[in-house]
């Protein structure tokens, strides 16, 4: 089984994949887009995807990608995103003077070059990118630079780690979901309860019809885990609503929500049925 | 008046303060940590923060500053992000090799890339920032070099623009708010109808607390033009909700919305009430 991912191996979304799918190969691609392209085309089987994250929200992109293809979502798994900061073997933290990263990953460890001014952060395309240009540059290039990734992206370039959890903040966890082509089979979700993502534009008259949406959720007792409202991209006058809901949509008190929540919008997509995964256990500390 | 923002002169934050306080000075800021310490030390009257995107979605970053400051929102405006292609004079668009810019900027430009694999992306840390470095580095060092950024940051840095509207995609509008130190004279809104933003965490019981709170703005009448939940940064077994009310948290209606959700939920903090600005006209074109 191919599993494909957005980035380069060592990426975050690899390790979603190898979480989510341990048996399966991960397939690097270079857009969210060409994650799509490959399950479509049957180059993959399955295609993993960031979706929010708990610092930088949620990623439209990808929620626009799964409104506009026929794919469905089929698991769901949280990464905990926990920079460290690495360089070739016989580096010294005290002799570097350059970092490579990806800005949002440079800006979450801010507080590390506050107190370190002598270094300086050189933006990269991404952290696991990074991570690899210290194995593919001449070595004589590199003195004093280092790059700002996983763990397991030291592991595979043979980095050595010069400081673990640099970022300013502990709690940095990203969700993705799991797509695969309609039909697909999916194994049975054991014991592990469900939860269903859908997506809908409101029927006009907004100030009312929100209250009538989650009256239907919560007539059946169904805890919504996400709600969010967003301009509809396609039309600025519009908003598109994003849903996550317990239950599977096959289970009768799901099946029976979604028929009643079917007259007060348009454009209503069942995302997909996935077990519900585990946030990362414990608070944010620094 | 002093209003500060993040990034360098020509940034679309800049674009946004000047939009919003035409006669102020903008101050530039490193960090959003900056732009509220400016405010809170008096260094800065206002502050002009980017809150979401339609593309990218809430800028989490920004909403968590606001919940852990005591500074009170005063006005809100959109920017229509429009990226040009823009390099020194004299710089043909055919000679392009290399282009500088932010890689949100980049990947919303893909297919500008994807039609001329001979220009290469270069990541930079900001957009403006890009365009600045055209006119700071060496030119000799600059052949078949361009940066991505906003036709203002042409015109500031004295740069041809080889490209207007470089974007796959031409809805791409970003939302800005303003923040002041509370009890700062805020204009009166004129005919302009207000919009209120608020945040909160749901007392216990999900599945029917979310009802309720939708039920409390439902029968007053009141739209809500954005609901927005998140694992709680501080305690990822918490949801925070987002919420932007119609009209002032003063006004008879809302007041009496917010008396009656008070009981439902914890650590409810009206962020601001200010007058609601119109969204880009048009539907999206590419």
């Amino acid at each position: 089984m191919l599993v494909a991912y957005q980035g380069v191996p060592g990426a975050y979304s690899e390790m979603a994949a190898r979480a989510l799918f341990p048996d399966a190969r991960p397939l690097p691609c270079e857009t969210f887009e060409d994650v799509f392209a490959a399950v479509l085309k049957k180059k993959a089987d399955r295609g993993v995807l960031p979706v929010e994250n708990s610092l930088a929200g949620s990623i439209h992109q990808n929620y626009d990608l799964l409104v506009h293809h026929d794919l469905v979502l089929v698991a769901e798994t949280y990464v905990r995103v926990q920079h460290a900061l690495m360089a070739l073997p016989g580096t010294r933290l005290s002799a570097v003077r350059a970092v490579r990263s990806h800005p949002q990953a440079l800006a979450q460890c801010s507080a590390f070059f506050a107190e370190n001014p002598r270094v300086k952060p050189v933006v990269w395309y991404d952290t696991a990118g990074a991570a690899r240009s210290l194995r593919e540059d001449a070595p004589e290039t590199l003195v004093g630079t280092a790059a700002i990734a996983s763990e397991p992206a030291a592991a595979l370039y043979g980095l050595k780690i010069l400081k673990r959890r640099l970022q300013n903040r502990a709690l940095n966890v990203t969700r993705f979901l799991a797509v695969a082509r309609p039909g697909a089979r999916v194994p049975p979700a054991g014991s592990a309860p469900l939860k269903t993502s859908l997506t809908f534009i409101p029927a006009r008259n907004r100030a009312g019809v929100l209250h009538a949406v989650t009256g239907v959720f919560a007539a059946g007792g169904i805890d919504l885990t996400k709600i969010e409202s967003r301009p509809d991209p396609d039309n600025a006058f519009d908003y598109r609503f994003y849903l996550d809901a317990a239950g599977g949509a096959r289970e009768p008190a799901l099946r029976k929500a979604l028929a009643a929540l079917a007259p007060l919008v348009r454009d209503l997509r069942v995302l997909g049925s996935y077990p519900k995964a585990k946030l990362p256990s414990g608070r944010a500390s620094s």
